[in-house]
């Protein structure tokens, strides 16, 4: 059976800007491989409403999981939850037991829950609570769309909630092949590989460093004995 | 007069397997923002031709600028330039002036051009080349699309020959204020600055580092007056 497959919507001007560097796709990715889930995309938009309700649409109809990051925090650029509503067309207030998780939280801190925070208790009508070990403001699940936060830290511990929850495929496997010769001289026996065995993915990562130069070629399958079987037939090619 | 808009595609197993942590978003990203060209969009996708070829569609139609990364080698995984060429019905072949520099190259390290190299001077036809001061094998634009080499190294010398001959506008430049409060209590502060500042871009991105938390604020904009006319105006409602 083939694993279920997924999307990543990646909420950020500071991505889009340059100022950061992400980090949760590069997180999300080795999780969901190790979960039998299959990315397929990733898209990043600006924090505005109608790129966020246009990205959200295409992908939650194209792949059986989308799991979104940023844009769920107090502040004015915090618009994610009301464009997840809006996608789906659902009501979306304060709700109660969101609510209740925050007043727990800043009482125990001593802080107030004042407005701004209790924007963090908006909750799109249907949907489910992501639990937040690290921060408490929850993240939510509405339909095969999974809202989590942008900082890195609550990102993980939301994915770890949300994984727990949802049914993996077989992980995804690897090997990894270094050869110290050009991509062109192995392009061959490679694509001969490739042919013989369509069950699993063969890529080529060239390399360059320190003057000496060569390739990775990383085998791919959920299956370890296909894996095997076309390593073996490669380095029977390439006359290793 | 409004910034030339730009989105990346990102073609790449490598990145959506969790194998290789992306390094050319980040660098586009900041390159762009330099040049004042608007990022609004980034895709990553895999080395699938249809997941190729939709994306490309969609982005060229609705940006000035597209750039991707990744895909144009001498292996059987790349697949980008016939892809590109699909996406526009475009005929592809070997070029000669292609071809020439690929010659040249390899004459030059005492290594043959085979046809599994020759592959890396199939070129749509109207494209223009872009140099590869690093490698030699050239990338190329076709349209609107500038289509690049994934290896970073790479990728970093192709953007340099592009941003050299396409117009950019204003820098977006931007300024960072730290602030050690939690979101929620500067919310209302910052929401007020946004909405008295609407030329201006504000986001808000929390921290929590060693047990102290806070939040750093971003305002942006292409014009440095404007910055520091909502920056005044936030520290002033903030009384920092």
């Amino acid at each position: 059976m083939a694993n279920p497959t997924a999307a990543m919507l990646v909420i950020g001007d500071e991505i889009l800007s340059g100022r950061t560097r992400d980090a949760n796709m590069f997180y999300l990715a080795g999780e969901l491989a190790n979960h039998g889930i299959d990315l397929k995309e990733v898209r990043v938009v600006s924090d505005d409403a109608q790129a966020i309700v246009t990205a959200v649409t295409a992908l939650s109809g194209g792949y059986d999981h989308i799991f979104t990051s940023g844009g769920i925090g107090p502040t004015h650029d915090d618009i994610t939850a009301d464009c997840i509503a809006r996608a789906f067309d659902a009501p979306i207030d304060v709700r109660d037991d969101a609510r209740a998780i925050l007043e727990e939280h800043y009482r125990q801190n001593g802080r107030e829950l004042n407005a701004a925070r209790l924007r963090m208790a908006r909750i799109p009508e249907g949907a489910s609570l992501i639990e937040n070990p690290v921060s408490s403001a929850p993240g939510f699940t509405l339909r095969n769309v999974h809202v989590m936060a942008g900082v890195p830290t609550v990102f993980q511990a939301m994915v770890a909630s949300v994984l727990a929850t949802i049914a993996g495929g077989a992980p995804l496997l690897s090997q990894t092949l270094r050869i110290n010769r050009g991509e062109g001289e192995i392009a061959d026996g490679l694509s001969a590989v490739a042919k013989a065995h369509p069950e699993v993915s063969i890529g080529c990562y060239p390399f360059q460093h320190n003057g000496a130069f060569g390739a990775n070629v990383v085998v791919r399958s959920t299956d370890g004995r296909q894996i095997e079987a076309a390593m073996s037939d490669l380095a029977s090619r390439l006359e290793l």
